[in-house]
């Protein structure tokens, strides 16, 4: 329970080795969490060659240096190939190469991650997932040589940790529970919620020369056309992948 | 740890009810959790009302008595709406209408709910996943009267075990994971790797008058039509909740 609270992403890491032992306790830890029928419709790609982790570093992940610093990378992948094999050598017509499919095993693979993650975290290990698999999926898929009906979900890098990275702050709880029905926000309410949020991101603010901590998001960090650009790109490898979407 | 590996998915529950506190911990585990860029587009809906868990049930979840039993059901939304709304308040022009940000979102949402999974099992909970969720969302989405772009992503629902369930297996640890590339297995892996699953299973076989195991998911479980069927609701729903797919 600890591990849960004390989460916190971490960056930058010692060149200290995963012993082959804890690599192996949480990958299995991963595979035992929750899946959609007991189908286990993910895959995990375990990469540790510098070289690899050099290509997906510079091709995929926007050059973030953690990817090769790390000494694991661990690539979480929506996985309906080796399902559909199966069926296909049991005489079983499989027909996953659909959305309900892709999104279900894409659920699945987040799980097993989730379970990876707090592992590694309860080994002493520090974790940090990667947004950017989604950004540069299709360079994860020639990199790694994911064939039809696999796509990578989300990376986690995990290492010791070589910064002593804070515990960052969350909404107030009342932002993200709602009792029985989900009730709109006031505008105050809204204020309210994020307010703490504003005041301790003050530094962003000033360093993007914008005028306020939501501009900083909408301006530069996730500005529209770089959303729309890689939802069609993502759309672009789902469907390249076989899914039709 | 030990709770990753002691995890049954549990469906029968006692009427016992979980204590305040022990419900905020796990709501507050979940918000603890890695989310991309710290936005945490997601929002969970906690149901206690029984005539609210009947209507989930009947109309959402196929009629599984263990969401009316289950003393709290928990539905991790996609969230974009208060974000949105925020960004709205601040000259801040919004453009999270897209795939890519519903995405992100489906795998923040599920990350909390897997946060909330673990923390309820060390409590001394059972949890069992709903992948109805998927099937129905539309429903869910009137029941808990969810605006504009928020959509629901998994369900779960927690009480105390009135069943001893047993471990349920997984594939064998290579049928997972992958070093440095994906390897596609060769016919006789595939039949190496589902051997014990299919000699475990032979009841389901018998029940379902089919053939193998592999057939009771693509002629029973899982067919193709349903999930075609499925598949176009979903993507219905999404776009209906304001999502350009």
């Amino acid at each position: 329970m600890d591990s849960l609270f004390q989460h916190k992403s971490i960056r930058k890491f010692t060149g200290k080795a995963v012993a082959a032992g804890d690599l192996d306790l949480i990958l299995r830890a991963a595979a035992q969490a929750s899946n959609t029928g007991n189908m286990q419709w993910y895959s995990i790609i375990v990469t540790t060659d510098a070289a690899i982790k050099q290509e997906l570093c510079s091709r995929a992940h926007f050059n973030q240096q953690m990817v090769v610093q790390a000494p694991v990378v661990l690539t979480f992948c929506a996985d309906l190939q080796r399902f559909t094999q199966w069926c296909n050598q049991n005489n079983a017509e499989p027909e996953y190469d659909n959305f309900l499919s892709f999104y279900t095993a894409t659920i699945d693979a987040t799980i097993a991650a989730q379970n990876a993650c707090i592992a590694a975290e309860t080994l002493g290990l520090g974790i940090c997932y990667l947004g950017t698999t989604n950004y540069n999926a299709q360079h994860i898929i020639d990199i790694l040589q994911l064939p039809e009906l696999v796509v990578p979900v989300t990376t986690v890098v995990l290492g010791y940790a070589a910064e002593n990275a804070p515990l960052t702050g969350r909404l107030p709880m009342r932002a993200v529970v709602h009792r029985e029905r989900y009730q709109k926000f006031s505008e105050q309410e809204i204020t309210g919620i994020y307010k703490a949020r504003e005041e301790e991101s003050q530094q962003f603010v000033t360093e993007n020369s914008v005028e306020n901590l939501a501009q900083v998001f909408t301006k530069k960090r996730y500005p529209g056309k770089n959303n729309r650009a890689f939802s069609e790109a993502l759309l672009g490898v789902i469907g390249g992948q076989g899914f039709n979407v």
